[in-house]
């Protein structure tokens, strides 16, 4: 069992024990797998007489109190392998059995067992010095699930139990409000209560259908992101799904994906693969025509679906699906082409988060080469010097403060990586600048050069917000569905007083959809009150309320998401402030 | 063999005759296959002793000239099978017995032979009178290909000649220089000489890429339909390409497509197949929620790829691909809603086809039932009546002047169906509005009406443009290249008279980039002369010539494609009107 490193999992590891010793007072017969310490807390592996129900957690709990407040010490003897595994088959304990054989094959000679009470473990520890150390206040058993033993689905299913454990109870307190707070922020709820996307049993889990909401938001990203590459350079390209296998087994991808690949075959013997990435396809675009150095830097983008064949049970929600589609850019350029390059890439990325304002929650990895195995890259040792240098010059000249990390570049080039943090705390990476010396290669690409010579050109991959599927979890989660003015699907919903004002609310709609602004009326058979307070709740940007005034005046009465205070505006000024701020995606 | 019809198949049939004869001279060793007549001309089938070469075919036609000259008679003989059998075996004729045995076998006892000179055929006729009634100045052959006998190609393959025949000199004549015109306008050479799309070997035949400017068009058209959609309240869904394959077992589209359904499996086991279709996806997002009868009628659209595993040998160019981009569309309403949802539709075809400038080039069809037998059909006779009439008075009211077409109606609905002509004269039917009463049912959807009932919708299927490859060919052969502004993948290319004025052509283009308008600087070290010849031939709508006067005065020169005058404006002034013709699609 893996040793704990520190006070807090130290802590943790031990109240596994008292949730055994728990489980052995109520089900005898139980048999003990393993019991890690894990974020926040640990779980416990068991093999029980029956299925554990929620209503069992309070139970154990109970139990766990009263161990503690027995306060046992955890007495710690190291004995051998042989008597070690006599004892534990006396108490009819076959999974530590195995493991003591483990041990045993691995060359152990002795073991070490902990008795806490009357539950004794095979465990290599540390631990607290007795269970009174645990804050009976400050832990709790959160979950049950299933485990194969071993981790292997070849071996019996065991029941784990989670559980978290901190100091102090206003630790455990906050922990769960977090924790409730990420399930209202958890992007499948959020996803089905704004109807943003669904499943069907006849298409299958892991292939999500965006509705008419969902396709909006995609939309708006694909918009933006496609209009700040525009800008520097880029070009959109659109390439087929399939390909013959030859294409990657070119580029090194069959080998990669191996079992993720998806196979494509019909009665008349075709036989292709769908693509699990954009670069090779991209490479056959450049490759149509002859390039001359002056035609470079030669910058394609392109989201489309991604094809992987992931684990059938592994699918779910929109953070695991079969076919991500994934923004994907690439430039094919000169060596002294590639500063401008990654500076530009970077300029994008900022320039994208910044508008989310999800820029300063991030920082930034440099992966450089292992340099004490540098046979381990392809390419030439002078490039990579080149290159290596030129991204730290970067780093420095940009302020991005990017910690170098030796042995994380890519096979085929150095990269930088940007990592942000998600509503629940977690970093994630999502945008990434990678430079390749190899793709061109193994695909013959080259240009010509000032002297007619053919020369490879150097590939440079950038991925700004990853695939639409997880960044809309990103979002959805951030924005916990109030998503802002230029993302929401509905930007605004007008709400006539009463019936009388129902064509005065028509011709505002039509003015602002003119403008192309999304807009919706509810002049359903219900009270002011509760049709501003449903509109208010589906988290819409702003409620225009019009009546006799505002139609006397022209005007409209305006809510903002969040805000107290009402404004009125002429229909102009608010058209016009509107578009201000969907241009500047406020 | 087929019998002739009509005198100018009779003329073409008994040319076929003439080339045999011909073939006979140049090899007496040479067996012959059939010679039937085809559009514009014949074909005859011959197993040679040597391959062909294109320069027999003007040696042949000498030949065929010797012998219309000699003015022989078509004669005519019926004889007995038995004897024809051993007549033609022992001319050695072994392609001609088999198809005397096959005609002995149909219980025929009699067969007819046609003697041309030295050469006789057997044929059912009938002919001209003699060789001298073709006009030896309105004939031509013009292509050698390769053709399994019989159309199997478990048999051997012979050597085929084709040939056209006209009654006049001049109906030849009109007839090469329209085959030259259709080459030149070819989507295959069109597309490689503007850059719009291209293969890779690696990728395979059958899957095109879109390069960045053929890209550019297809985004446009998908802009310019989607907008002119969404007034009409279509809202754009994003479905996977893939699905279990109970989904389309489920709509019929699994046995409709057969063999042509693509099979995606993965080493772990996933079974899948890529969508044929969109409909039954999209009927899986309406059926995500509860729908009441105030909230249709709801529709959806979307341009994705669907799947259709075609022949390996006949995919080619963009007319035959693996994967259709298709524009799709489906109003899920209540019956009472029909009417104004196809009347909205084929506002939307009309709308389209007008800014195109192919509005009026059409004919509609009106798809009915087969009245003899209503039981091949699915849904209630009822609601066909309702329909059909419905059809009819739409056509009425719109003036589409639709034939009544008996028979032709789809399985689930009647539709009307927009044909239109290419380049070539050919028909081509893209635009469709087809009524359906199963799908709904087959998925068992339904809304709630007033009382409460569940109630199945119609759906209306809708296709603009069809699939946005076979479109593009449509447009490439139909502007020949010469796109129209807003499709224009480079819409103006500004020439400096000299290197003086290339930062004042900079700042133009600056100054356009900033209203996506899309154009280039051609400043290459050639002459001024040799720069706009080059970038007329790549039909640019506009080419900007700016000098010291326009420097001077803040203007362009500006040259329209295909027209001699030139018009100075300034830039403003210029950016305007460009606009204004984008968005009037001129």
């Amino acid at each position: 069992m893996k040793t704990a490193k520190n006070n807090i999992e130290i802590l943790r590891h031990s109240t596994s024990h008292v949730l055994a010793s728990a489980v052995l007072e109520m089900f005898p017969e139980a048999k003990f797998g393993v019991g890690p310490a894990i974020e926040n807390g640990f779980y416990y592996d068991f093999d029980l007489p029956r299925t554990l129900i929620p209503e069992d957690l309070p139970l154990l709990e109970e139990k766990m109190k009263e161990i503690i407040k027995k306060d046992f010490p955890f007495e710690r003897a190291e004995i051998s392998t042989e008597k070690a595994r006599k004892d534990f088959e006396k108490l009819g304990q076959t999974y530590k059995v195995e493991l003591i054989d483990d041990l045993a094959k691995e060359g152990n000679k002795k073991v070490s067992v902990y008795k806490t009470g009357p539950f004794v473990d095979l465990c290599s520890g540390p631990h607290i010095e007795s269970t009174g150390k645990i804050n009976p206040k400050a832990f709790a058993l959160t979950k049950i699930s299933g485990a194969y033993w071993k981790g292997d689905e070849k071996n019996k299913q065991m029941q784990r139990i989670y559980g978290v454990v901190f100091e102090t109870e206003k630790e455990l307190r906050q922990y769960k409000i977090q924790q409730e707070e990420a399930a209202k922020r958890d992007h499948r709820k959020l996803g089905k209560d704004l109807d943003l996307f669904c499943f069907s049993d006849l298409v299958g889990p892991g292939l999500p259908l965006f509705t008419p909401k969902g396709t909006i938001i995609i939309d708006e990203l694909k918009k933006a992101v496609e209009s700040i590459c525009r800008k520097y350079g880029f070009e959109k390209v659109s390439a087929p799904s399939l390909a013959k296998i030859e294409l990657f087994e070119i580029s090194g991808h069959a080998k990669k994906f191996g079992d993720e690949l998806f196979h494509v075959t019909s009665e008349k013997k075709h036989d292709f693969v769908l693509k699990p990435v954009q670069c090779p396809h991209h490479t056959q675009i450049y490759a149509s025509k002859t390039r001359s150095y002056r035609d470079l830097p030669i910058r394609y983008m392109e989201s489309d679906k991604q094809y992987r064949a992931e684990k059938t049970g592994e699918v779910g929600g929109l953070s695991r699906v079969y076919a991500i589609t994934v923004e994907d850019g690439h430039s094919f350029c000169r060596v002294d082409q590639v500063k401008d390059e990654v500076v530009n890439m970077v300029k994008i990325i900022k320039n994208f988060y910044s508008a989310l304002g999800l820029w300063g929650n991030h920082r930034v990895c440099l992966s450089v080469r292992d340099y004490d195995h540098p046979e381990k890259y392809i390419g030439d040792q002078k490039d990579w010097d080149t290159c290596e240098k030129m991204l730290q010059e970067i780093s420095n000249e940009m302020n991005l403060s990017a910690e170098k990390q030796e042995g994380e570049a890519a096979l085929y080039g150095p990269k930088l990586d940007f990592m942000f943090k998600d509503a629940t705390g977690r970093e994630i990476q999502i945008p990434t600048v990678q430079l390749d010396f190899a793709t061109a290669k193994k695909f013959k690409l080259h240009y010509i050069n000032e002297k007619g010579e053919k020369i490879s050109p150097v590939m440079v991959h950038r991925a700004i917000l990853g695939s639409y599927e997880r960044f809309l979890v990103l979002l959805i989660e951030h924005y916990a569905g109030a998503f802002p003015l230029w993302l929401s699907p509905v930007q605004m919903t007008i709400i006539p007083v009463s019936e009388k004002f129902s064509d005065y609310a028509k011709d505002v709609k039509k003015k602002l959809l003119e403008r192309n602004i999304r807009v919706e009326i509810n002049d359903k058979a219900e009270s002011l009150g509760k049709r501003i307070s449903e509109t208010e709740k589906q988290k819409i940007p702003y409620i225009l309320v019009v009546g006799e005034k505002e139609m006397k005046d022209g005007t409209v009465n305006v809510r903002t998401h969040g805000e107290k205070q009402q404004n009125v505006f002429s229909v102009d000024e608010f058209v016009e402030k509107v578009e201000k701020e969907v241009n500047e995606k406020k």
